[in-house]
């Protein structure tokens, strides 16, 4: 990882799980950014930051699911950035759930779908000036993550073609959310190339987080992937990423997934 | 189309467009059904269906966004059909849109996923039980629209890997709730193979219709394909699919296409 050098980065749900992971190893980098911002939707509440008040962490305020916070949270990252730009923004706060074709109702389709593919697009067009202007003021070529990018975590419950882990849970609203999650991936890559921004959807493994274990149930013990695994896999990945990755849909091995 | 003998067919947004195209030429087949359900969700207004009255198709309002009257609709069918099922369910009713990656609101997201996504889930829902009593009644081997069948009116514009007429319109909302309408029917072909009933994605074509021609714009004249062509073609493909074609995507042509 000698050659990612992220200046800036952002990560949502940032209080636990693979969020919190993501910024912990960004911190413990041999070259840390020089800012990482990690929101949360409730930083005053118990399930809040551990690690903060840290000199690298800038912890903002953010619910995926409201525009409103989404803007101030953008603006208060810019008064901090004093007119650099943000390099990487990590969409990472999502819902699970685990409704069946039988059972999935339209409150629960809605607000998966808001957080996790609406959240996603509200939170990168709030934050798109300061990718544009990382990008814009960066001497690098081509694309990458060092550079300007928006790394989508999806999940390969969410490939159409593999339907991962489908005899463990039907999580219909879930696996509905992803696959149009890796279509605005797509389509932010189209849309974003000619700014220099890369767009990618990363697949973190099954993971031992409170996500990853809800998947499992109690009868089959814990998800294969830790936290640490994962996180070191995707951070690996993301060094590696350049213009002929763009739109991908990738693992935290690094292996292409299928749509 | 010999061997296509539905005997009762409902189709969702058939008071134009392509749902009302479906029922007519199921109507003009040699073989026609014994029932074709139109709904629609206004049938005093002003779209109304036109056919009506007719002896083989019997209107029931449905907003494929409201669980309440879609699940009245599950029941009058159920009364006319007096004991026998439903061959084939056809979701056609949705909505298009033109949001770009930066215009595209909460509201538009979130009208869109419900309309194209979460509707064909209630509807089928709200069917599942008249569809297995016409797959138990039938003795047909295997799977055919003739026996059982979900048909979702999906779209090339919701595979992410060709993204369809990106160059014509973004139209965010509406490619990712296409590509979760095909991880539905994915999973609809998983959930339901075991009940005997198949279930598939169609892309009717770009098709001359109020939206396919929003679509078009005003510069580049016509969609390709009439409507006549395309329910012709939709009609032809859907005779032919058997137990090997549960949970794909295929085109108006036949073509297999890539999610
Ligand atoms: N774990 C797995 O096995 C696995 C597998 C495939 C993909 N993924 C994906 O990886 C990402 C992280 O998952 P995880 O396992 O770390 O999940 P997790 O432990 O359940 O954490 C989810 C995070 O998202 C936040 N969040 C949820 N809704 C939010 C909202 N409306 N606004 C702001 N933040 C919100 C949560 O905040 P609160 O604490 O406030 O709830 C929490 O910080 C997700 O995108 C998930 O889909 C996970
Ligand atoms: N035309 C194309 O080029 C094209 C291409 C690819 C895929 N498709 C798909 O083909 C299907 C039919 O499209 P079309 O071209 O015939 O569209 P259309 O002419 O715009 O007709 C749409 C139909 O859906 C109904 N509808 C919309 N929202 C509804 C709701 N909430 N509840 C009940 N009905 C609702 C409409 O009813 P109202 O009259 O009440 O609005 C109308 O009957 C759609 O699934 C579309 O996505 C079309």
């Amino acid at each position: 990882m000698a050659g990612f050098n992220v200046r800036t980065v952002l990560v949502t749900g940032a209080n636990r799980g693979i969020g919190l992971e993501l910024v912990k190893q960004f911190l413990e980098k041999p070259n840390p950014p020089k800012w990482v911002f990690a929101t949360c939707r409730d930083p005053e509440g118990e399930r809040a930051l551990t690690p903060a008040p840290h000199p690298h962490i800038i912890p903002k305020p953010a619910s995926s699911t409201d525009t409103a916070s989404i803007k101030a949270a953008a603006t208060r990252v810019e008064e901090h950035l004093k007119g650099s730009g943000l390099n990487l923004l990590i969409n990472n706060a999502a819902i699970g759930g685990n409704g069946t074709l039988e059972s999935e109702t339209l409150d629960d389709m809605s607000l998966v779908y808001t957080t996790n593919v609406t959240g996603p697009l509200l939170v990168s067009q709030a934050f798109l000036p300061l990718l544009k202007k990382a990008a814009q003021g960066s001497n690098q070529k081509g694309l990458s993550c060092s550079k300007a990018a928006i790394v989508n975590m999806s999940s390969e419950a969410g490939s159409i073609q593999n339907v991962f882990i489908w005899h463990l849970g039907q999580a219909i609203a879930y696996r509905c959310s992803k696959a149009a999650l890796n279509m605005l991936t797509k389509c932010q890559s189209l849309g974003y190339e000619g700014d220099g921004i890369l767009s990618i959807a990363v697949h973190p493994g099954w993971v031992q987080t409170d996500m990853g274990s809800f998947m499992v149930g109690t009868l089959l013990g814990e998800a294969p992937v830790t936290v640490d695994a994962s996180v070191r896999g995707i951070l690996n990945v993301l060094a590696k990423l350049s213009e002929k990755d763009n739109g991908a849909f990738v693992s935290w091995e690094g292996k292409v997934l299928p749509w």
